[in-house]
């Protein structure tokens, strides 16, 4: 039976449309392309028909009333939303060690009572493949009811061969068994393993000499990232791992700029990077470059939030040309969120973007970030099937209402996952 | 039949007992009684057990796996949250002021536009009792959605005796027909009405000479608020208010120092305030009147967020001696959002409070900010049956994990009104 699904009459249909070629960037971040009182067709997990209701309901009167019809009025319809950067797979959590920041304790004080980074590596090369897969999959579902379709995902608590390995293939199963996309980033240089601290070299060699090529092999990773900040790779050593990684086919993505300017988005623009992450210190210098060279700057204002740091301007960034994606960097350090729709509500209250900026930045140009933007991240006809709608009158209360989830249904190829606000 | 409900078998039961007599205080706002593997039975409304599951389930094993019971195995109990300030009475919204102030719109161009507490003030008015009170139940689903069992709620959109009175009509029909509890307060001096900006002294007449004798007659309130800030009500008109309700049978409450230290906390000790709140620009000395005189201050971090403004130091008057609690706000212009967890969260990430005191801060210190804590704010037996269930496995997981909304239960009077996150 042909699975079919129509959408009608929802208040504002937001389409985003026309920005499939190239990443939105400046007045054409607010350019949403809404359709008021709009309907979609989608028929085998495929957009077939964007309109206005009286146009698209028409054609399919058949399925009115029947469970392939969703009655969207007075609510607000947008392409599925996409989390262009996440550390989805990981073992624990690390409240204790935020408790004792809230608390005071210093950074070397949480670093001795055994928390940072190293923590959550040891975790995650202690768990099972299935304990890591049983953990990221509620997290995953927790996505979903925020509206995600869509989930970049690294690896980079691994550390090792086998353990980096097993991340990305937890990651592999979990985009074959699991309704969201994901899509696969590997990231065994995000830190240097602790007790390689002083001579970080023979660890990066082994990143470029036995992991690439073997996660290259493997078809485990689409993209490939690195930790370029002082303390962790210099933009040298990250130069030399991107550029092996793009020797084995893999895209680069850059953790750049995010604690001080170290060049991390110029090396970016310079290695033809798909997208530079964080950004919070990025130069002047850097900013133009990836303006020019088309990088996608993903901005990740949840960790700012959760550390009690600056935002990134990207309110500077869309003026200087960088097409900006969004992303709630969910992780277990500095991160621990996985509410997309309170990342949006950071962009306006943090980053001086504006409603429409941030809608843009979660959708098409997040598809941007992760090399989709040619099936996902707008509803145009011939793309994925994959919608969002909140419970809103219009796409400004997303923003206004804050702090709370307006999800109401979210769509998957054409597949209603969520109702009412709960997973089916 | 006998109104029955055990919740069994809690990760972390948190009673808050033993802050009945008096607000918490300094170290005793991290004092939340936890009692692991948890047990609480409620019987016609009110607490009658509560201990270690061991201990509670002996005496009630004939519940266990009936509909009177709920297997918090695994999850965090708290009593259920109290919103001690909202403005849950009023109509429409105003998000398009918000994107007008988010694109560098002038506070001038928004007054001029039609924006402001007086459009607020004008769709209040125009709105029937009817209208009024559809649009607050629905909020006040959405309150009972995010764990909140009791809300305050103040008049102050009407600023006329009849549509004041209509205001607290509504209020009092929602505490009636609605499972979740309010307790009201009359503010008919929130604002100097638009025409007699320049010569407030007769508005400030008919609020103690018209209104606060025919609220106080009918009962309609029990406590009486006023806006003390330049350029709306002078401590000594506040003042001559506070007093006129005193004589009335009216508890007084402060809005103060939000913009300026203006003296409204002092105010709020000398005339023997519930609670004074906002405090963004308290003075030291405000803040001693206030801690010596059990004054409640209600901190309101949402409007600093939304209108990004500095936050209060609730650190400075946590130390300082003022039993501290959290509010919502709940507002259309400056503080949109119904999430109280979510202002928990801010609690922590902005001002300075740890994850004991903001839960301190949303039970039993809201409850002695709205004179309730004789009946609400903890579970111990003779309290209200009010509980809310979290789906965490601790409760810093509450702060941790960022945005989100972890309500699983809510419990109101031993109904179970919310289960897995949605209205039953
Ligand atoms: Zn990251
Ligand atoms: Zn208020």
């Amino acid at each position: 039976m042909t699975q079919k699904l129509l959408i009608t009459n929802a208040a504002q249909l937001i389409t985003m449309a026309g920005h499939n070629d190239h990443p939105a960037k400046q007045e054409a971040m607010s350019d949403l392309e809404i359709i008021e009182n709009g309907s979609v067709y989608i028929e085998e997990g495929k957009v077939v028909a964007v309109g206005t209701d009286e146009e698209v309901r028409a054609d399919y009167q058949d399925l009115i009333g029947t469970e392939s019809h969703i009655d969207a009025t007075g609510k607000v319809v947008t392409p599925g939303l996409i989390d262009p950067h996440t550390h989805l797979v990981h073992a624990g959590t690390r409240e204790n060690e935020y408790a004792m920041r809230l608390k005071g304790k210093t950074y070397m004080e949480i670093m001795q009572a055994g928390g940072g980074i190293h923590a959550t590596t040891r975790a995650t090369q202690a768990a099972s493949h299935e304990q890591l897969y049983e953990e990221s999959r509620k997290r995953l579902d927790q996505f979903l009811l925020h509206g995600v379709t869509t989930v970049e995902a690294k690896s980079g608590y691994g550390l090792t061969l086998e353990h980096e390995l097993k991340q990305l293939e937890v990651a592999k199963q979990l985009d074959s068994e699991h309704p969201v996309d994901i899509v696969s980033t590997f990231m065994g240089a995000h830190a240097v393993p602790i007790d390689e601290k002083d001579n970080p070299e023979p660890f990066v060699n082994r990143v470029i000499d036995e992991m690439i090529p073997e996660v290259a092999n493997k078809k485990l990773a689409t993209f490939n990232d690195v930790f370029c900040e002082r303390g962790v790779f210099t933009p040298e050593q990250s130069k030399r791992i991107l550029e092996a990684g793009k020797q084995h086919g893999l895209i680069p993505k850059v953790h750049a700029d995010e604690i001080e300017p170290y060049g991390g988005a110029e090396l970016a623009a310079q290695v033809g990077a798909i997208s530079a992450d964080h950004l919070l210190k990025a130069s002047e210098q850097g900013i133009k470059d990836m303006a020019e060279a088309d990088v996608v700057g993903v901005l990740l204002p949840g960790t700012a939030f959760f550390l009690m740091a600056e935002f990134a301007d990207a309110r500077r960034m869309i003026d200087g040309g960088v097409a900006v994606a969004l992303s709630t960097d969910a992780n277990p350090g500095s991160s621990p969120t996985i509410s997309l729709p309170f990342i949006m509500n950071l962009g306006c209250l943090k980053m001086g973007m504006t409603p429409e900026e941030v809608l843009t930045a979660t959708t098409i140009n997040a598809a941007h970030a992760i090399g989709a933007a040619g099936e996902i991240g707008s509803l145009e006809p011939g793309k994925k099937g994959d919608v969002t709608i909140f419970n809103v009158p219009n796409y400004l209360v997303l923003s206004y209402q804050y702090g709370m989830n307006h999800v109401d249904t979210v769509i998957k190829a054409g597949k209603a996952l969520v109702l009412g606000g709960q997973l089916q």
